[in-house]
């Protein structure tokens, strides 16, 4: 008798953006093996008795590599166990879900999806900046930010920067510098707006609009704590159109 | 008194892929707007006893203008009511959602968003092709195929046309054939892969996969049925790499 491993999106972080599917896997888990990405408030939902092994974070801060982590998920299940690997945002969007699923799939393992609410829309519906909306964006575009260790960031900048869509930036902080000025240099304009959103539909989420002109003083200034996302395009001035119906904390943030 | 709205996204049909604060505002509601491509599934979740007003279609096929769907919102609100705009998808992706919301906000009426599994995230999880993948796609593209009665359809072929990129067009059936053409034009492979998947996630889903230089005529040979999602790149190559592992309508509607 082998085991299933569940491939789950927990969402951006509010619990209760998962879905209902993502709920159910976990609570038929034998053994949970999560991502740092997962909030607290999720990881309470684990069903009671069940093993949970992070992954995200080894104790001295490294990150369990992605071959060991293929290889866990295969001993478990092979153990006969019902594994859930749960992830943030979606599997299938940046969250190597597919690489872990081809892995398992080799050795016969039986693997189910539960796709999750990407970072993209929990900070689109907190914040009620749209990712498509008629005359200001025909389409949106996810993006990594992430570059290789010694390696340039490789983004074709002529085909990012169209002003007609949204562009989002994930796992962006570390190099939004670049990435404004590789924008701006195939055309966006500096009074291009951009949104950066932390931990988005966290209790302890926190926003700041700018521009590509100035986005990457102000990154520097605000000190975001990670995870943080950047929303660039037209939509973002739909941004709190009505302050007086956003929390303070955001308002102030926005300062 | 006054009422509000939650603007609500039902996810592309399997109600297990709602969120749980989708089905939670939605048990609140006291009357229900929906569209056509909220699920017969979806619906009966609705509250008993609660007022149910399709805008998708009125009974002589034609849509309710989003004009009037406004006022509706509007209208039932402001009679005290609490009101679920129930949606496919996400509201905010091809979603109208931040219309709504304008709309709404101007007359001081509060409101509220659940995100929703989007249908590209839902075709991705059930057909097991991933929307980014290290090595196949850095990234992903939403567009929609959509053009306005006697306008041509206005898509910026050579920003498109990015091998390491997956581009998924919603609502784009009718016109798949010059999409395909602008594609290759600007440089993409007619052996480009492409899935078109209707009814992603419902009892009746239904997958064709095809390249960029045949889908227009397979489309055709096949009749898929609304709504249809293609899903274009490198990505597409890892799906039923064991087609044992698919349900066996899967595998011939391939054929
Ligand atoms: C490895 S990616 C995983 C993305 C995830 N699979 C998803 O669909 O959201 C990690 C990046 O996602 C973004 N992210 C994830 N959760 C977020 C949140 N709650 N708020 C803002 N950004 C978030 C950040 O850009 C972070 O660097
Ligand atoms: C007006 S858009 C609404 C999109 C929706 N807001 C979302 O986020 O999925 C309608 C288009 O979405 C796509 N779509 C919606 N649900 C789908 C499903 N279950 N399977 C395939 N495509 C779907 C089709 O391309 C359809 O033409």
């Amino acid at each position: 008798m082998t085991g299933k491993v569940f491939l789950i999106g927990a969402g951006p972080g509010d619990p209760e953006l998962m879905t209902l599917r993502a709920l159910r896997m976990l609570k038929e888990a034998d053994v949970v093996v999560y991502d740092r990405l997962v909030s607290d408030e999720i990881m309470e939902l684990c069903p009671e008795g069940a093993e949970l092994i992070a992954v995200g974070k080894c104790p001295k801060n490294h990150l369990v590599p992605q071959d060991r982590i293929n290889e866990i998920l295969w001993e478990q299940a092979a153990m006969g166990r019902k594994v859930a690997r749960l992830k943030g945002g979606d599997p299938m969007i940046f969250g190597r879900g597919s690489e872990e699923a081809a892995y398992l799939m080799d050795r016969n393992i039986e693997i189910e999806y539960a796709p999750g609410i990407t970072a993209a829309q929990g900070a689109s519906c907190s914040t009620g900046v749209p990712l498509t909306h008629r005359g200001l964006a025909t389409g949106v575009q996810y993006v990594t930010g992430h570059r290789q260790a010694d390696k340039v960031l490789d983004l074709d900048w002529k085909r990012l920067a169209d002003p007609d869509t949204t562009l989002v930036v994930y796992m962006g902080v570390a190099n939004i510098g670049q990435i404004a000025v590789g924008l701006m240099t195939e055309g966006l304009k500096p009074s291009t707006p951009v949104m950066a959103i932390s931990r988005a539909t966290a209790a302890n989420e926190e926003r700041m609009v700018s521009t590509l002109g100035t986005i990457a003083q102000d990154c520097r200034d605000a000190g975001l704590k990670p995870p943080t996302l950047f929303i660039i395009g037209k939509v973002v001035s739909l941004y709190a159109s009505k302050p007086q119906d956003l929390p303070v904390e955001a308002v102030s943030a926005n300062g």
